[in-house]
């Protein structure tokens, strides 16, 4: 067991019964709400369910995706707190990925003005990349986590069980957000990962705890994202987009496959803007493309994915806001680029992916 | 001019316009987002209009009335922010009531995860009642801000020029809240109110500021309602399920209508439970029967209104929590009653408010 304090809450990482229990036994809850979706239910409510047997609680069941993550889903979760008789006292306990994690953090934050919730990510993309920083919220008007708040949970349980359930579509996914963290942060990390070639095989707990020691240091330096903490943005501003986009389709993506085609074509944005090296662009470039295998994106979908960009929560006013690589490891925030180079980031980011034969 | 300077914000009471130039001088807002109701945008916007018609601004107006403090109005507002392009930097303006600056204030904190926002209560009761404490929030499923969070606004402009637009009856429902800061707290001044006669000869800005005060130090004390600002539910208990149910009939009652009823029926449970003397009953009863004349309640809404109190979110688990008077000018919270006590309560407040020629 691994126990990082942050400021506000503690992030146990390893097996979370007696923690949880002790925790339990120090806050005096009127009853808890478990929030789950059909997976997690199946996969992880049999570990906490023996945990909190004696407990007055209630479970929420939602349907799974990130397409549900939008208002309505709130309106069913609030519903069941007021039917269960939640109060301000009481306290949910979110069992699962980044969509239950944000909406049902979002919904606890604010029911009743709020109550305690603990988070219990079951996917490695919400065990990486949700568990510091507060950040709760819904997809609203196409646009991701346009509605929301920052709130802390009480604490962050990361049970490396859960991720014995994924599918390699999900390790791969969360992979993205370490991979993240090592580029803009740690260019030791950055030269272990790039060596990496089957995600089978990889030892999840130790790329965890490092990964999130960047993270933790660069949201409590900047809690509400005014500085250092749009650094975690690398790959997001065209990586949200492309999600926001692929959710509408029949081929919707995951956070970490749409990331992963940002942090393509924006390591291609820090090369013609921020000095990042045409060889570090290349390494970038062929390590995601080797792991990831994006598919290309339409030429006709630039347009949308443009407007997409330009409603992004991280924007000041009409210019789209980037953050950028110089270097392996160090990243510069606060860069805006125009249309043309980002198109031009779109369209080496699809001459990149194509399969070689195609290739002129 | 008063200025009572907040932990975190001022309240300034007196006309706007130097301390709104100064605000917005001072920070560099990217646009400006005014919320206004059909009434708001007819009595109060052109003393605002020309403050601001310099800077770009966008006017969202939404249906007056509790009856539209819900979700739907939510989504209208940010579907009008999103389209506006308002982003973090941006500075919402909530002239309205109470409905306005709970609902206005709510979609503020939570667009984008939040961006800044100011206070302008345009009625009464919003300027006593919801200037302080940074409440915000909706009604769901009949509970009355049953889905918020707590936060406070950049700045409140009380400005007296709005309350010469007011009707008689929106001025008697804020003279409630007055009415209950004094009881709990100020005896003086509840000598002083309970001889007032005629609410068109009262000297408003001269009630407003001590009653501000009053909570002011109620929640600076307790800014998250975990003990002495309970103090502020005397009435509130039962006043909003009166409240609540009114809302559903073809005769909805006015917040502070509601809170006077609330507050004779919780006198007589504090004569009942905390030691308010009989006398000390009947002078509350007499005076607030003579200014607001309530209509007696229809004995088979009763249990509708119990339950409604059973879902209320002050309360902790099963039971129904009530703040109650000893005396004049003090307070008791965290006070249970049984449904019985609650009922004979409310047929008290019955008898009390019959006509003289009805009873037997």
């Amino acid at each position: 067991m691994e126990i990082l304090a942050l400021q506000d809450y503690n992030i146990y990482v390893g097996e979370f019964n007696e923690h949880l229990k002790n925790l339990l036994r120090e806050n005096d809850y009127s009853r808890l709400i478990v929030l789950v979706d059909q997976n997690t239910r199946r996969h992880c409510w049999p570990l906490l369910e023996p945990v909190i047997r004696e407990r007055e609680h209630t479970l929420i069941e939602i349907p799974a995706g990130e397409q549900h993550k939008h208002l309505q889903t709130c309106q069913l979760i609030w519903q069941h707190m007021m039917e269960a008789r939640a109060d301000r006292r009481s306290l949910a306990i979110n069992l699962g990925g980044g969509v239950i994690g944000d909406m049902g953090g979002f919904c606890a934050a604010t029911f009743k003005r709020g109550m305690d919730f603990i988070q219990m990510p079951t996917t490695l993309l919400s065990q990486v990349d949700a568990s510091i920083g507060g950040k709760l919220g819904i997809d609203f008007m196409q646009v991701k986590n346009s509605i929301g708040v920052f709130r802390n949970p009480q604490a962050v349980f990361i049970d490396p069980r859960f991720l014995k359930t994924l599918p390699v579509r999900e390790l791969r996914s969360g992979f993205a957000e370490i991979i993240k963290h090592s580029l803009i942060a740690d260019r030791e990390q950055w030269e272990q990962l790039r060596r990496i070639t089957d995600l089978d095989t990889v030892d999840w707990p130790a790329l965890i705890v490092p990964s999130l020691r960047i993270k933790q240091h660069i949201v409590e330096v900047d809690p509400f994202e005014r500085g250092l903490r749009k650094a975690l943005n690398f790959g997001h501003t065209i990586g949200h987009a492309v999600e926001g986009y692929a959710l509408e389709t029949d081929t919707p993506l995951l956070h970490g496959e749409a990331i992963a085609v940002g942090m393509i074509a924006e390591a291609h944005l820090s090369y013609q803007k921020a000095g990042l090296s045409e060889s570090g662009l290349s390494l970038i470039t062929d390590f995601i493309r080797h792991i990831y295998h994006p598919e290309a994106l339409l030429v006709d979908t630039y347009d949308e994915l443009l407007s997409l960009m330009t409603n992004d929560k991280k924007n000041t006013g009409k210019a789209i806001n980037f953050s950028l690589l110089p270097d392996y490891g160090s990243v510069v925030v606060d860069q805006t680029a125009t249309e043309a180079e980002i198109v031009s980031s779109l369209t080496y980011f699809n001459e990149a992916v194509l399969p070689l034969t195609n290739r002129q």
